[in-house]
C-alpha cells in the first residue's frame, strides 16, 4: 500500500479505537457487537486492514458514532 | 449477501451516482478522478459492490462530498 493510503487507514482506526474507549468497550466487547473477531478489530484499529464498507457501517452502528467523525471529516455536506 | 446489507450498499450507490450526477460527472469522469475503471464505478452505483474504504474515501474525495452526506446519515458527531 502506498504512504499516503496506510496514513489514511492508521488515522481512522485510531479514531475507531478512540470512540471505543470513550464508549468504555473493550475489543472484546466491540467484537460481540459488531459480529466479527476481536483480532479483526484490533487490526483495524491499527490502520492494517482496507476492510469493506459493510463492516464499516457495522462499526458505525455499533459505536453509534457518525461516520464523519470517523474520518474526521466535519464538513458539512451539501 | 444478507437483504439489509444488499439494501445499505444499493442506498450508498445510489447516493453516489446521485452526487456524480449533481457533479456533471459521466462514470468515465469520475473513474479518472478515482483512478478505477468505469465499469467499476458502474458495479459501486449499482450497490453490487462491498467495496473497500480507501476507494470509498477517493470516491469521496473526487466528488468533494462528506461521507456521511454518502451515507444518509446526519447526524452531529460526538
Amino acid at each position: 500500500m502506498k504512504k499516503h493510503s496506510e496514513q489514511a487507514l492508521a488515522e481512522l482506526g485510531a479514531r475507531i479505537r478512540q470512540t471505543r474507549l470513550a464508549r468504555g468497550y473493550s475489543q472484546d466487547e466491540l467484537a460481540d457487537l459488531c459480529g466479527m473477531h476481536r483480532t479483526y478489530i484490533g487490526s483495524v484499529e491499527r490502520g492494517e486492514r482496507n476492510f469493506s464498507v459493510l463492516n464499516l457501517l457495522k462499526i458505525v452502528k455499533a459505536l453509534d458514532v457518525s461516520v464523519n467523525a470517523l474520518f474526521g471529516d466535519e464538513k458539512p455536506s451539501d
